[in-house]
């Protein structure tokens, strides 16, 4: 695979539940993720459902982390998908996991990119010059 | 597991690299490919990159369907996350590697839930009498 980033799937488990319900606390949690990463948050979107649990979304430079949550199961789905190696997704994981006083996390890392034969690691964000949009097409 | 949903992680490449860096155009085919898997869209964030590049994120009722391009490579990385049996997650990968007029499409499908030894198949949206908000703390 020409590998571009990872993309890490987290189960939290035995998480607080009246925390999973609660979009300002989420959401603070979430962005904050970001930052203890060292990503570049670019814009979030978040939402409460009725009449329980919540999806918060924070696109960053170097891609996405995503929750949902089900509070009547004190679970909370989320993925944690970065580029380049300046930031790392590892951090993200562990302050969600602690502040959804979560009690059970499992994680599985899958690498992402452009499959083929032959490994090799793709730069994030090529240099301008080399691409100009007229070699887009 | 106790199993909530299902979460198909996608590569596009060979793709149109012009259409991987047109905002609006990559905008319409990913909240087209949540109603053509039959999703609840909640809300959307779409954000361009300088120089090339974009990310977007729709979020349903049953979770998420992103998308990051590489125009400079000709890829995107999507995923289509969705929980229940109301929605058909391949109807959006199949309607994106059709739209983005992909000559790869590669998969992955990740089951998501809460990990365990049982194999079951939880309630996405339980009823409301099923819980209250004072069951939840």
């Amino acid at each position: 695979m020409k590998r571009l980033g990872q993309h890490i799937l987290v189960e939290f488990s035995d998480c607080d539940r009246d925390l999973l319900n609660d979009l300002a606390s989420i959401e603070s949690i979430l962005t904050e993720a970001a930052r203890q990463a060292r990503a570049t948050i670019v814009d979030t979107v978040f939402h409460h459902y009725n009449p329980h649990g919540l999806s918060g979304v924070v696109v960053i430079a170097e891609s996405h982390i995503s929750i949902h949550t089900w509070p009547e199961y004190g679970y909370a789905a989320a993925d944690v998908f970065t580029c380049g190696d300046q930031v790392d997704p590892w951090k993200a994981c562990k302050y969600l996991k602690d502040k959804l006083r979560c009690g059970n996390m499992s994680t599985r890392e899958i690498p992402r990119g452009i499959p083929g034969h032959k490994d090799e690691v793709l730069p994030h964000k090529p240099l301008d010059d080399q691409m100009t949009s007229g070699q887009l097409a």
